[in-house]
């Protein structure tokens, strides 16, 4: 029997990784569906919004990531206990992605004067000023990013660790005990471990 | 007896006004607190990563104005009906604050030349891409942009549409039948139109 989830996107790790994480940590079976560069004007036109990732479903389909990893940690029950942890959660979430827009912004700035510039000051002021906030909402939260205990905010934050290990050119979370405690956590679930060694390699 | 919930942000609609419009529509009370320019440095300090607007509620403090609308909008019953409903909710809410980013990047843009070629792009390619595909998924969902009737979606972008009309300076809508008549049919709900005769005025 084909999976009841089919996930389209790129043949990167890229913002499909948490999705894949939450799945693969449930056990539940997708189709992990990578198009190619060439493929893509053709396919872009069959997506609602002209973006990848697509999760495919029942016949729906529906686009925008963290959407998508909400609801697959509903599926296998990684959300808060009501409304309130959910918030929390969703916060949590919003806010390592604000810091991933920031790197990708730099990563497309054309101008390599800038560029330089925006990276430095990326890596200097904007780093530290997240990370340093996040590593002590690890620690308050007996070493997990909302509500004291394992949620989809954990998986979001490992999935996405290589992406900024890859902008600073080191490890991003050194400096960060309790972040960096939590990836390697996540890192070590057995799913997740096989998923990472068994996964596609490529460069982002 | 105060509020049970305490909203802080400037005193402007901005990325604010969909909660405003939620906790209105539910009757919720709410303190409105819209600090000065002056007094930011000092609250900035306070907030968990520096951004406004932030919730407060039994003495817990939240940032991240999506997370805290789609809070709301369980607390007033404005949701889906199960997870895939929700999941279709969320992305046309990611969807729609994906276009408003893409015009707050243009806003930002310093070099006035590049501006005016961004805007003109934005008017002439980017707004009809996605006012038209909103316009349909409106025209297919009952007069609503999800699940078949009202959710926080239709509130969403109904506190929003001011913005894309300073923007294109004029009616945004005006081409986009289905979208127009939804605005509409939010802002003449008594709770919201007794709320936008009555807000404070400001310029965005």
């Amino acid at each position: 029997m084909a999976p009841a989830y089919k996930l389209t996107y790129f043949d990167v790790r890229g913002v499909a990784e948490p999705i894949r994480f939450l799945f693969k940590y449930g056990g539940i079976d997708f189709e992990d569906v990578r198009i190619k560069h060439e493929e893509w004007p053709q396919f872009k036109e069959k997506t609602p919004f002209g973006q990848l990732p697509v999760l495919e479903h029942n016949g729906k389909q529906v686009n925008q990531s963290i959407a998508v990893a909400r609801y697959v940690a509903k599926q296998v029950k990684l959300v808060g206990k009501d409304d309130w942890e959910n918030l929390e959660i969703d916060a949590i979430v919003d806010t390592i992605n604000d810091l991933r827009m920031k790197l990708v912004q730099i990563f497309f700035e054309k101008d390599e004067e800038k560029k330089k510039t925006l990276k430095e000051t990326a890596i200097n002021e904007t780093f530290p000023y997240y990370l340093t906030r996040l590593d002590t909402i690890v620690q308050k939260n007996k070493g997990h990013l909302a509500v004291g205990r394992l949620t989809w905010a954990d998986f979001y934050f490992a999935s996405m660790s290589p992406a900024f290990d890859s902008f600073v050119e080191g490890d991003a979370f050194g400096k960060y005990p309790n972040l960096k405690a939590l990836r390697d956590k996540i890192n070590a679930i057995p799913a997740i471990k096989s998923w990472i060694e068994t996964r596609p390699k490529t460069a982002f």
